[in-house]
């Protein structure tokens, strides 16, 4: 937390800092969050209130090329992460006559807890890149659940980013850029914007709320529960392959939410459908939003008080044989839907050791059965192998392509 | 300014404040930006961080109807831009078998700086409500600009409201609940999100970058200087019609910006399209940002260093017969367009107390010679009349319908 305190004068306006009513407050600058590490970061970072998130088709038939756009864009990723520009000096310091190398939009910004988050999609396993026997077993190709409606537009993807930062200019930034540098060897496949997280993943954060107006994330797994995170969330030797120890798999879904029905809905119904009061975020017979979920407190007439087609009680570990998975969700709005409404929801993200045992049977579940179902649609779906941190020298995809 | 030092504790997370790195420092909470007034606010009120903008088709034929729903709106929007929720206790305080009358998604959040602009765009002055003969002579149907190329799901409008505010979800929030209420009179014809200002409208804000990672809106005209305010934004009684007296006309356009070719562009020759430098934004020839522009300036040769189709030379009210307008934009990124690229670019929104004498001419000559054109497109469009502030016990449109 070091440098926590802070404070950058004159950046505070541009920094995504609260200014208004004339504010010329400077506000905390929170330190950069490092790049290196035994896992990558943006996974268990707090999360931060922003993202831009990126799915790449590989375009380039060469495994030489791919590798060596992954050691660039790991340079490049470590210095935006460090509030630095993609390349040193690289949006006004270079050659008049050369494009600059960094484009130059965050030039005045610092870091905003940037995190790059790369993960690797089953495209990339094919026979392009001699990577076919490199597949972990984990890396499955999404089962159809029951309701998906996927627009392949927002789907799949050979290769993923995942920026989160406190500043929208600097997620969008870090991945402009990487897509610049990518030029020829991989185009943009589709792109997700969140404005706001709907995940905690830090006892540090307060829960926000989602587009449904309900605490979200209150139960997730968070950083400071490292035993929880190595049953759940980190791939560990005896699970292989080796190239992935230290990594796991991440499932985006882009999940729709049909507001305008459930915002005729009661607010009784509301809270039956999740399992937990509105207000506090209080589990359905329980007081405070952190008490304990308890699936057997009956009400009246012995009817369990968090119903059987209950959100809470569907998703619960308790439920799924003890599955549990870390989510990292943002909300997001997307213009309109062309029939008088917004386009608007949940961009669900989340981290598992094993997404046959985790979010699978947990989506299995919920596609079936969650009285919530009435009110969603999930029209993007993806799944990556997220490989483990990388070390001094090291660059992304190395432990993949050594 | 009063408040903006209070600290609302345990809401920082929540709010937009910095808190990546495990931050749990709350930061300063602006206070609320008042409502009512001369003016309408969010004009002149320094440009908030984000923006949610949105346009009605009115629906309703029945003038009782909408004037009752900008009754219920001017409501809302109160309480609303005061940090409460749109309607009092309305997200969890009602009657538990009734639909909640707030959606509740901004239950723990400030009020964010919130402000919201409404305008009444040329399709109002039908036949439908009797507002035929009101329609200003100033709110034209604008001209097609040389290299337009506009989508019809993108233009145009009944009806606007423009959200901005410090958090995303405030602004999210408002619109959604305002477009909740008018279900079955207006339906969203469409919507745009921006998520990083590209415009100071006050000296006591630093100048952003847009996405050519430029800084925007050194020259705009700023809440400090209200003589300039008077003489270009807004609407005089010898104006008229009476009913826009301290009102101003607002134009949106949403700038597509062909980001992967510019970032192939030269510095010298981005420098030479905009007429600044990069890093500090300072006119060419000149050595500050906030020097004035200077376009009689030669280099070697007797060349002007600001070239004649340099966008500062095109924009400059020398070069527009004194013609000026407040710019108020946001940088976007929608995702993908299908082709490998991110869409993004500036929703460029600007007020001027006269679209014919401002806004068109400067568009006509850069849309005519500005060097920028082949690397952006215009490809939403809009005007709105906006009326003046409301006064106690007014609502929005009174004037209009008195």
């Amino acid at each position: 937390m070091a440098g926590a305190g802070v404070v950058a004068a004159g950046v505070g306006a541009a920094a995504g800092v609260a200014t208004a009513g004339g504010g010329t407050d400077p506000a905390p600058t929170p330190a950069p969050v490092a790049f290196r590490g035994e896992h990558q970061a943006g996974i268990t970072t707090p999360a931060q209130d922003r993202m831009h998130f990126v799915a790449f088709d590989v375009t380039t038939r060469s495994r030489a090329e791919l590798v060596a756009l992954l050691r660039d864009w790991t340079a490049m990723a470590e210095r935006m992460t460090r509030g630095e520009e993609a390349f040193p000096d690289g949006a006004v310091g270079g050659i008049a006559d050369a494009a600059p190398k960094d484009t130059g939009e965050a030039l005045d910004l610092p870091a905003a807890g940037l995190t790059l988050t790369i993960g690797f999609g089953p495209g990339l396993f094919d026979d392009r890149f001699g990577l076919a026997d490199r597949r972990p077993e984990a890396l499955i190709d999404l089962p159809r659940f029951p309701g998906d409606d996927l627009d392949p537009r927002r789907t799949g993807g050979d290769l993923c980013v995942q920026a989160c930062a406190d500043d929208p200019q600097v997620a969008v930034h870090a991945i402009r850029n990487l897509a610049r540098a990518g030029f020829g060897k991989v185009a943009v496949r589709w792109s997700q914007l969140g404005f706001g997280r709907t995940s905690s993943t830090s006892t540090t954060q307060a829960t926000p709320r989602n587009l449904f107006g309900f605490k979200d994330g209150t139960n997730n797994l968070k950083a400071e529960d490292p035993a929880g995170l190595a049953d759940h969330v980190w791939v560990s030797a005896a699970d292989g392959p080796q190239w992935m120890v230290g990594g796991t798999y991440l499932v985006a879904r882009r999940i729709r939410m049909h507001i305008e029905t459930w915002d005729r809905a009661p607010l009784r119904e509301q809270e039956q459908i999740i399992g937990r009061t509105k207000g506090t975020g209080a589990p359905l017979g329980q007081q405070q939003e952190f008490d304990p979920v308890d699936l057997h407190v009956k009400g009246a007439g012995g009817v369990p008080l968090i119903a059987q087609d209950a959100h809470v009680r569907l998703a619960a570990a308790e439920s799924l044989r003890g599955a549990k998975l870390l989510r990292r969700g943002y909300n997001f709005t997307d213009g309109t839907d062309g029939l008088g409404h917004l386009d608007a929801g949940l961009f669900f993200l989340c981290f598992n050791r094993d997404t046959r045992t985790a979010f699978v049977p947990m989506q299995q579940a919920l596609s079936s059965r969650d009285a919530m179902m009435e009110y969603i649609v999930h029209n993007g779906s993806a799944h990556f192998a997220v490989p483990p941190g990388v070390q001094d020298g090291e660059h992304w995809g190395q432990s993949l392509f050594a």
